[in-house]
């Protein structure tokens, strides 16, 4: 936890936030906090600063702070990913709020295996929990909308083109005639990743049809969460 | 298991691979395999080729291959890593083998929990397991060598230096100062990523005396997983 995030929730006083739950726990085993330690917070959706620890005992933290610096710049990046497995989910789930991408999209395709949309991870309040973990790591407040498409098809046909306004629109497919995956984001991207085991011929023309470019990391086959950070690695820079 | 993997062990006749392990439940339940269907498989170390299943049980496959092709090249990259969690360790053993790094340095920092240096991911059986489970990911069969530096000291002034001959050395450290973190990998490199909560200024000034460049991927703090993934990443292209 490089940031704690709090909302409106945990606001005592103004100026003042009131802990007890898992950040708490955190502070203690983790953190080994104590009074007087300062510690960065953000406020989910809006700014970030220092806060101080006021009052710390085993049932509750009391931290004063001022926000005074906005969230970093976020990568210029929708990211598409054909649903993966529980497991992998997460920590993708995790690793685009991370990296910052601007919105996330979870998409079907024919490998995706149709238990993986019943899976409790998708739950509102689960899934808003795996984005905070990673803003928490990277220090950022701003949660990616997510939006969940179980059709392929409307998806691709009808929604994907509003998507791929003033944007360009980039297939991650290791194919040996597709252009090397882009190594910045001075402009706004659309980056799809398919299932474990790829895209089927018929998807990858119907995403080709729809104005995506097919790019490639190389020969070597990586797994999907791999593939994703892999992808948003070669977007970041040290200027934002 | 885009790639079956097999070693002297495994062979029956000549040209003839006799499995009953774990791989064998691969083809059965993930592959949902039958006589008849071809398979790439690679020898331990060596090369790679077309398999078929001749015979196929729930006790045993026999398949038939022939070898005709060398693995992928490796990303010219020696990869130290500060010892991290179990957890986190078994994905970056698999990770490192997946991108095809030439080889691992797993070593001792400050940050770096004693206990960590307990776990059995680190018997020779179990981290070989991890690394080849890379290997099976992305196609290769040549595992890199680990290595385990269990003293930063000893390590930075004794055998880094040998490690940088020829070899251009990189310090992954997000200090505002840094340059950007390199998009290509022309030349050998070596890239040392820190513990959950970085290297202390003791530790970053011995690497740099040693000869490693500063370099960043932004103000953005990545787990140690996936700035491995994002650093490596940025270096592969479609040609290797």
């Amino acid at each position: 936890m490089n940031l704690l995030l709090f909302s409106a929730a945990d606001l005592g006083a103004p100026g003042q936030l009131q802990i007890s739950d898992e950040r708490l726990q955190h502070l203690h085993n983790v953190h080994r906090a104590a009074v007087g330690d300062s510690i960065r917070v953000g406020e989910i959706g809006g700014h970030m600063g220092e806060g101080r620890i006021a009052e710390l005992s085993a049932a509750r933290a009391i931290i004063t702070f001022q926000l005074d610096c906005p969230p970093p710049a976020k990568l210029p990046v929708i990211l598409l990913v054909a649903l993966p497995r529980p497991k992998m989910l997460r920590r993708i789930l995790r690793s685009a709020a991370e990296f910052g991408v601007e919105q996330l999209v979870l998409f079907n395709s024919y490998r995706v295996e149709k238990s993986f949309w019943q899976t409790p991870v998708l739950n509102d309040s689960t899934l808003r929990s795996y984005l905070l973990q990673g803003l928490e790591q990277s220090r950022d407040t701003m949660l990616p909308p997510v939006t969940l498409e179980r059709r392929f098809k409307p998806f691709v046909e009808d929604r994907l083109p509003g998507l791929l306004q003033n944007r360009r629109g980039l297939l991650a497919h290791p194919a040996p005639t597709a252009a090397a995956a882009p190594d910045h984001a001075n402009t706004p991207l659309l980056l799809a990743i398919g299932p474990e085991g790829g895209f089927i011929p018929y998807e990858v023309e119907m995403l080709q049809k729809a104005g995506l470019e097919t790019v490639s990391l190389g020969p070597r086959i990586l797994r999907v969460e791999n593939a994703v950070t892999a992808l948003l690695g070669r977007l970041l820079s040290p200027g934002c």
